[in-house]
């Protein structure tokens, strides 16, 4: 039996992760495992019920389950709490932390039948099947910062740290995973300018040679924002520190021109928590307007990275392809001549392909 | 009478930068100015001749000279001399020092003739005409670093500091530059996470109030870099530090598809240097391969930047479209149906069209 933390937040939250676990739980009865989902608060929902964003309940429950899946946190309504206590910087960051998950996996793919969702010509992104992998606990993000004032104004200096031990971890991460998929990765530094950089190649040239198998190239961050727009299928995985994969990510997502489809995986050495890459979107919230497939390709990802289930994975994101195809969609992919659903019953569509590999 | 520095360099850089002057004389003779052009070593070039990759008789020319056109530095020649020694770290990096500029600008404009020669959808980037201006001389890239051993491994620290000063000057650049164009300016930062972030929005922020007249906003680097995929049409100039812009304004160039297009400037209080994004090229040096228009769109920039012509620099960028739309193409933006020319017709066109309006 696998348990399951569900903390399905703000916003449209609940609504697409109420139709992600439909979909794990049809993927376990097809495949014949046992999933068990405890629910638990977090985020503005959780500041009104407890007056804090992470209740101390909510953090024991994902530190005693196997994985986490979470919605979407905050709304304009706590965005003038004290920052601790809003519910990105005082659940979100918190929770992360305390699950010591220091890879983001950020896979950016399109589907064939969204194809021309992008603003990039339909032959240069059909088919994009990418995973960026983002250290997320260290580097300028974490490093110490000061302000002190000088003549004529103030002075801002910051600091990035990376140890050998922190570059290692995540990317040994990127190589297992780069050896599963089409044993390629690109590991993004500016070793032309950073030293941390420097060091972080050093340990990917190193650590490549435990991967013979795969083909290893580094790139240069700038250079790689461009390759990324001029031809990102020359890519599979891609390896970045923690401001570098925040930018680049985010690019490769906007590619795919439909950023409520993509879901992400951050994983340490325990519990990995699993959530879509969009917001909680307040304006749409409890209309059946929200589309929860990032949300259920984020169950896929838990399947796959955190319990080795890679054919229910599979599954999962086989099914949501098929129902794509079939011409189903949610209101905000909705295209002339295709049949726009609601969140439920997309839920319901991916589900029953998922359970029966057809749909009723 | 203007005094221009021309600083050929290596590979394809002496070609573009032929052209780049017999236009910029061409204006002259048009608009009645006196251009008088001095050659000096820079790069591999020099090295050879001087065992120097920046020769003091060099930076003397520059220092002495209204402004600077550079060609392209580097070669696989040059590529196993010490790092003082090779051309991008030995003399790109000690002229800017030397000239003091700290912004750079760098234009990302589509000619309407090019549009297909993006990866994004024509109506996506027809028409985009934006500036990124990018702080040049502080930031991470420029603080100390420190590496030291740690049990395990290795530990590197860096650190990236900025002033109030450093940011108003550069900022300053960008709120003139917005005024004179669409009166919109985009100031990027990562405020929600870095102390010289939150320095900088509040420089910008203050600045802003000099500036009625200008519309300024600010946004995160990760969603600017989203946003530059899914709408790049909204920006008009876009304000970054150091790092960032290094990173957005390639993005950028690679959204018009023709990075041999395309001319930076870079400024300080007083010698501007103007150069092609482009890089040496010495695979098609010497072979009437290389398109001169990069270059010949730095001397536009230079009119207007450094010596405020502003009819002169509209006039070439007039003529480098009006050739282009006459269907004139050089090796590297050919398509079947035009006109292939070399890199010296490609500048007799452009610079008959300048000096007399029409093309001969
Ligand atoms: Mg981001
Ligand atoms: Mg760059």
């Amino acid at each position: 039996m696998y348990r399951i933390a569900v903390l399905p937040g703000d916003g449209i939250g609940p609504e697409v992760t109420a139709q992600a676990t439909r979909v794990l739980a049809a993927a376990g009865r097809r495949f014949g495992y046992e999933f068990c989902f405890q629910e638990g608060l977090i985020g503005g929902i959780a500041y009104d019920a407890t007056g804090q964003p992470l209740p101390q309940a909510t953090l024991d429950l994902c530190r005693s389950s196997d994985a986490v899946l979470l919605g979407a946190v905050g709304g304009p309504k706590w965005d003038n709490l004290p920052v601790h206590l809003r519910p990105e910087a005082g659940a979100l960051l918190p929770l992360r932390k305390a699950l010591n998950v220091y890879a983001n996996l950020r896979p950016a793919m399109v589907f064939p039948a969204l194809a021309q969702a992008s603003t990039l010509k339909p032959e240069v992104v059909e088919g994009l099947d990418i995973v960026v992998v983002r250290e997320l606990t260290g580097g300028l993000y974490f490093g110490e910062k000061r302000r002190e004032e000088i003549p004529g104004g103030q002075r801002v200096v910051e600091t990035l740290v990376y140890t050998t031990q922190e570059i290692q971890r995540v990317a040994r991460r990127a190589f297992e995973l780069a050896r599963k998929r089409k044993k390629k990765l690109t590991s993004v530094d500016k070793a032309n300018v950073l030293e941390s950089s420097r060091l972080w190649r050093e340990v990917v040239t190193d650590m490549a040679r435990e991967y013979p198998d795969v083909e290893v190239n580094h790139m240069l961050v700038d250079n790689c924002a461009m390759q990324l727009v001029r031809n990102p299928k020359q890519f599979d995985v891609l390896l970045t520190e923690n401001l570098f994969g925040d930018i680049l990510s985010d690019e490769a997502a906007q590619l795919t021109g439909s950023l409520g489809m993509l879901p992400s995986a951050s994983l340490g050495d325990g519990v990995g928590l699993y959530e879509p890459v969009h917001g909680s979107a307040p304006d749409i919230a409890g209309r059946q307007l929200a589309n929860p497939i990032a949300a259920v390709l984020s169950g896929a990802l838990m399947l796959r990275h955190s319990f080795g289930l890679e054919e229910a994975a599979a599954a999962i994101e086989r099914a949501v392809a098929t129902v794509l195809e079939q011409g189903y969609r949610t209101a905000d992919i909705m295209e002339p001549g295709k049949h726009q659903v609601t969140t439920t019953e997309m839920g319901r569509l991916i589900a029953e392909l998922v359970e029966r590999g057809e749909l009723v």
